[in-house]
């Protein structure tokens, strides 16, 4: 990927025309190669020789950056293909983000690429920077020469792209290449992705998507890459308005957000939501280690700031531990007597130099911190470029510090010194707890074993046999004795289960099973049974049972039901904690296992955790441990913990059901009742659709 | 508080010395009076003459800006008291905030202060600056000159004030009064509040606290300034351990934050967690109009960023609702065809003024929308200095306009445009939707009836019996059929309540109640009744009533209880929801009221809200809707809405027991069955502590 030469297609003289800035940005920037103007009337743009076509150019042509009008895109891109350029970057817009007719000439001039087998960047993008020296190419039309540095940035917006580069020069952040895709006709984020997984100029991945094309791929690639290199998103269209507007604008519906971060979650890529998250947290990737924990040391000489970077760590989920009496020893012997020696360490206001070198050597060896937060509000009595050199003195390549220097103007000379000695620095403290808590995450995400997917041996034919029947008789969805038959089939255990169609029937059922039980209408034709009070639990003698039968029939009657009463009978299941799985399909990411605590919690709070399938063991636990409710499930007020080996047994049976099985186009098993090891964890009821298309 | 004369004491001339730059300071930004230095040795100070103390200054002086050594201070003020100084502004540190002999000098100055009938800021503060052309007094040590501008400041660190003050010259913003409180010895910010709540020339009130010195009056106090001027906190110490760091700096600990939490909302103040959010907010509000309401149009020339901010909007509960055909229209007509017109507005890359200024004219004149987001990002091709003017052609007066300039640095000049203009600028979207949220949220509080706080007939001599009869028999805790006597005498209904010592006795009350009941142990010994499983659901039968009866006493023997078993039967209340109410003791705000869903949704999810006591009506209903699980409460699958009279009601008969009874250190009132409207809500189960000191 170092062309040699370059023609830009629909370059002008015009002031202000894209393809004049393209023209000056490839000079001005000393692209290491030769530039080809095409203009089918100028023979001379910016002093250099014009040609009408790219035929016409008679040296060899690697790349051709496309800026003319989109009705003649596609004739431009056959005289690159027969001319035998290697790739395109399609600048021009008013294709698939632009209606009909511009999809269909996107898909031409897509075909036309793939025709000649060449690779095409766009259409509707802002261009391509690469700063290698040996490439020196700024083959945008943007106002910014990106520095040279470590990071890789594609962008799905242009404008964000110019927006990002922007504020990068301002931070003095650099790049390996920048992509602008845009439309992602031919090249997307994947294959960037997986060009920078083996570019050794590249140690820092920043994207920002509004949708997927391909997530399956996207997990593969990133959750072996992310191990290597830090994963930078910033993904918007994280509510439904917020995609809606992606889809209208991108011209691809946005993924739903669930699915995203599922995605985010089990690639080990670090998402913030937003543009200043990411600098925050790109300078101190580029700058420092990774934590190795959560525990932060606070040096400081005004109080106030340190008290909001504490709040702002702690709620955060990180921690400020005291010092240990063996560093207080140290501390104390450098330090002034009297100053009170605790995290945060105040140092006052009075403190200079020789007080913050000995303070952040000394806290930066310590073993009870994993990173260190040097804060420094300047009076008037110190000289800020002193105490930058002296906290660069006491500096520790080894344990991460962000430093925070506040009440000076970005610009000033004590800032320089710490980002010239890879020292990230913040205005105010509140952003460094945010920034800590991402790296910190990242860093158990590299140190989780990667996990697998176990295969268990099941009764698959049973299920398909299952399946089939429903599809023959053009039911889409079973319920009932069948669902729970399913579930049996892959191992899962149910609950007992017992279908009656007359109270002397019941009871017998009721007798077989052992009371208490409970009574449920079997009837395909109501859904929520709870809503219509479908359900009665804990039965517990023959005459409640006829009591209840007849109950269930004014039901019936009532909700103007036709045909006789049905009801299930099932033990009652006590003492256990009522969970929710299931299978959602994404049209984009395919399905993905859904698991939360049972009623209330998934229908009001919300409370529940989804993973793209198929689920490794890791992602089970993973799953379990994140909803809010977890603590229900370890047991609370006496209750005893439930067993997570069957409850994750269940999900990963679960995932390989939904493997196994692409007809389901949602599951439904709910409740799936927890019970404490010794006890048999149990589904109660469960629902299966079958997709519309499947058989 | 217009000084005419002020005298530095302390003052000198040894550079970067505080009594120096205090001086500077005063000279250099013109002070409209005279300024004395006091220096034991030097005669003249900054080519000024220097007085040995200040009863040596001929002219009378008003007030004393104190920098000598703590050890000096105590005589200095005497001389202060003596020479008929009014007020002091003592910066000298090493009190409060230093241990026990800073503590007792502080105690010693505020004495003088208070005998000589002077009035205090500090000790251990940055100073004050008051920008009134017929004043301008900057008696900080700091480095910046604030302009002038209708927005007052009051801050517990000094070095947040600097840094404040050095972020808001950035962005240009002014300040009537600027005050750093330190110790808050004598002044404190509710001084500060109550005078320029009267101060025409401020509008605006920010502050930074770390504790309240007396919340109770702040309530009072803002409550009523915050429907005229907004006053806009950062509160730290927001977390237990950000807390501690504050009180071991402040010397005075720092408030629990629900209690802070709690004034913020009854008192309309608006906090915002970051100082930056503190300042994207303060742009907002001395610039453009509160919003009437959540609708919020977006303009945009970019895809990317309208997504972000729109994103923003929504996951802030904002609302971006469609553009209304009458809006289409008139749009239509004035933007080139072809355009996709929804909102976001997306005008496209090449939109320039003309688009722009439609755009903005338009949309702020639609009345589907509250606020408007304009959001350019420069593309090469147009002026940025030309959109700007555009956008301030298209402004509305009455429509709150926050704009979004990406890609330029901070200080270009289309942003300084949009700025004069009083057009607020972020760089990233993502800053407004945070920023309308406050806004709107203020606005709803300015919209919102005070309420006001009724007085129930009740029983309070049967409560003073009862709680008389504890105190006399020295015990605490009043638990069982006390505790529930306690609440019917105010009013709040309880379910039926009898006591038995044997199985028969239990019968016999079970008879009387009526079938099903609860049976629960009535020991006083056993406090989480649950835990140790005390509590027998849905006695249905003698058989059952009798079989619960013998559980319950080996449950006493296996938990080595001593003395014979008395249980408490209720009847069992069906169909309602489970609710909790009390009363927490917070030493520095009073009490508090708490409400909450019962069980689980206390203990672990800890969705509960709190109140400062007394409720309001309106803060009664607040508080009951402010809780994550209100939706249970309304009614959830096929579940009636339980009533909302009896539940506030209950709350607000609470929150005057507790007014009534200042000997209650803790109410406890779990659970609170609330019932539909018509069944009858009631208290099942409370418990009351008395406070140690009581009677």
């Amino acid at each position: 990927m170092r062309p040699r030469s370059i023609a830009v297609i629909g370059a002008s003289s015009t002031k202000n025309s894209i393809g004049r800035q393209i023209l000056r940005n490839l000079i001005l920037y000393e692209f290491q190669g030769k530039v080809f103007p095409v203009n089918l009337k100028a023979d001379v743009i910016q002093s250099i020789k014009a040609y009408p076509s790219v035929l016409d150019i008679p040296d060899p042509v690697d790349l051709a950056i496309v800026v003319v009008p989109r009705q003649y895109v596609a004739k431009v891109a056959t005289q690159c293909g027969k001319k035998g350029v290697k790739g395109m970057v399609v600048i021009t817009a008013g294709f698939k983000e632009a209606g009909r007719t511009g999809v269909q000439m996107e898909k031409e001039i897509l075909e036309i690429t793939r025709k000649y087998k060449m690779r095409m960047i766009g259409p509707n993008c802002f261009g391509v920077v690469n700063t290698d020296p040996a490439v020196r190419m700024n083959a945008t039309f943007g106002k910014t020469f990106p520095g040279r540095g470590k990071i890789a940035f594609v962008t799905q917006s242009g404008a964000l792209g110019e927006a990002i580069m922007v504020k990068a020069e301002e931070l003095g952040i650099g790049f390996s290449m920048v992509a602008s895709v845009g439309n992602k006709a031919d090249i997307s984020g994947n294959d960037m992705l997986e060009y920078w997984s083996h570019d050794s100029d590249t140690d820092i991945i920043l994207m920002y998507l509004e949708n997927f094309g391909n997530p399956r791929k996207f997990i593969k690639i990133a959750r072996e890459l992310s191990r290597r290199k830090p994963i930078v998103v910033v993904k918007s269209g994280r509510t439904a308005q917020g995609a809606r507007a992606a889809s209208s604008h991108t011209g691809s519906l946005a993924g739903m957000d669930i699915s995203a971060e599922a995605l985010f979650v089990q690639s080990g890529v670090i998402r913030v939501d937003t543009v200043e998250a990411l600098f925050d947290l790109t300078v101190a990737l580029a700058n420092q280690p990774i934590p190795k924990g959560r525990r932060v040391g606070i040096i400081t000489n005004a109080g106030g700031p340190a008290i909001l970077a504490t709040d702002s760590l702690i709620s955060q989920g990180l921690e400020a531990p005291p010092i240990s009496e063996k560093t207080k020893k140290k501390l104390a012997e450098k330090l002034p007597p009297g100053l009170n020696i605790s995290n945060p360490l105040d140092l006052i206001a009075g403190a200079g130099p020789k007080e913050f070198e000995a303070a952040m050597r000394i806290m930066s060896s310590a073993k009870e911190f994993d990173a260190i937060i040097p804060i420094f509000v300047p009076p008037i009595t110190v000289d800020p470029k002193e105490v930058s050199r002296a906290m660069v003195r006491g500096l520790s390549k080894t344990k991460t510090t962000l430093a925070c220097f506040m009440g000076v103007t970005t610009g000033s000379e004590g800032v320089s010194i710490l980002r010239e000695n890879s020292i990230p620095v913040y205005q105010f403290p509140e952003a460094i707890g945010k920034t800590l808590e991402r790296l910190t995450n990242y860093r158990e995400w590299l140190d989780r074993p990667t996990g697998q997917t176990p295969k268990f041996k099941v009764k698959k034919s049973i299920v398909s046999a299952i399946v089939k029947s429903y599809q023959d008789s053009d039911c889409a969805e079973i319920i009932g004795s069948d669902a729970l038959t399913i579930l049996e089939a892959y191992g899962i255990p149910t609950a007992g289960y017992l279908v009656a169609d007359s109270a002397q029937e019941a009871i017998s059922c009721a007798g077989q099973i052992g009371y208490p039980v409970v009574m449920k209408i079997d009837s395909p034709k109501i859904l929520h049974k709870t809503e219509v009070g479908g359900v009665i639990l804990d039965l517990r003698s023959a005459e409640e049972i006829s009591a209840a039968f007849e109950k269930l029939q004014a039901k019936l009657v009532k909700n103007k039901i036709k045909g006789a009463l049905s009801v299930s009978l099932q033990s009652m299941v006590k003492g256990g904690v009522e969970t929710v799985m299931g299978m959602t399909y994404d049209p984009t990411f395919g399905p993905l296992i859904m698991f939360g605590l049972g009623g209330i919690y998934v229908e009001v709070m919300k409370d529940v955790s989804f993973r793209i399938n198929p689920l490794t063991d890791m992602a089970a636990i993973d799953m379990i441990k994140s909803v809010k409710s977890y603590p229900l499930l370890k047991g609370f007020r006496g209750s005893k913990s439930v067993s997570f080996e069957a409850l994750s047994g269940a999900l990963l049976r679960l995932s390989q059901l939904v493997v196994d099985f692409p007809q389901f186009q949602e599951i439904d098993v709910n409740p799936f009742m927890s019970c404490p090891a010794g006890k048999r964890s149990r589904a109660v009821d469960a629902r299966f659709i079958l997709q519309k298309d499947a058989g």
